[in-house]
């Protein structure tokens, strides 16, 4: 059996969904895991990731207005605000996606769907360092 | 140690939540793995999955009513708006639910609560065709 | 390969976030895998799991007080009520954030993020008895 954990960093640049199923992808590629699962985990709380469609960009655009117009930033009801009022919107739009995907790994591939990419949901406004480690499990 | 993948295939007929317990329990007792972890996933980004209560319908029935309340299809800020008019309303709704769900094997069986069932949601209006891969790793 | 199962039993108090990131650490620590994956998952669907900020607690008063005001217990709409007015917000609560958590296992310890932290989330308002599996699979 093999197991292995990478670290893929991610400089986001400001808030929205960023691609990462090629640096993905290319850790499975360069594995010894065949058949498995791999497993994406990001390690921040306001940032998350989900799989979406990665044909049309405007569902990206779409998926970030929809969000940011359920949690705006000036709920008057929040009081975790020191860090700036993009901080709280950021925490639940993390608990409302995920912070860890799992996805079986076939013949050496991701079994992702014709049209699903992997995102890192940056929900910060400012530009962040954020660090996942793919967890692959199999032989 | 044992690595399993295999697909199950549901034709869903309109929008709603169909339970696919059954078929997956019958892939896990039909395995080798007596104990480890089964990753259900959906190869789909407008169709989702979900753990949900399997006693009361009245509970799906719910769910349903409030994610359509919540994520209306006639929201005049949606751009990606080609493919009808509940496609982008899918991609949300898949994205605040699961592309994957990870349940322990014990002994044989999946470690679900007496309450708990699995469900595939279709977002869709028309009928789909959606594919699932059901992955298990153990022994 | 090591294999492990283990239930966690979390006697909750009322509606809230419950932190169980010690008895996770506890079983990962005691066990015999070193890099693997760390699966926990509820057996309930009207109380979920979430990772969030540890640090301030306002951050988790404030997630709670805006999936309360998103999903308020008064809306005519629902129909399953017999278990009570805060029932069915439970299963919606339950159903956008998570029933399973993966967590790649690093070295002996869990790789979360240094603000990082496991939480239950109780969606009903009385007191409940949970029941959690913590699955171990590595080496």
């Amino acid at each position: 059996m093999e197991i292995a954990n990478q670290i893929v960093t991610v400089h986001t640049k400001r808030q929205g969904l960023i691609e990462i199923t090629p640096q993905i992808l290319e850790i499975v590629r360069s594995s010894q895991v065949k058949d498995g699962l791999c497993t994406v985990f990001i390690r921040h709380t306001s940032a998350s990731l989900i799989i979406q469609e990665n044909a049309d960009p405007s569902a990206r655009t779409d998926l970030e207005y929809f969000l940011n117009k359920l949690i705006p930033e000036n709920d008057t009801g929040f009081t975790h605000t020191a860090e700036g009022s993009d901080d709280m919107p950021s925490h639940i739009k993390s608990a409302i996606t995920q912070t860890a995907l799992s996805i079986p790994v076939v013949s050496g591939e991701l079994a992702l769907g014709t049209w699903q990419g992997i995102y890192l949901w940056e929900h910060r406004v400012n530009p962040h360092l954020r660090k996942i480690v793919v967890n692959l499990i199999g032989r």
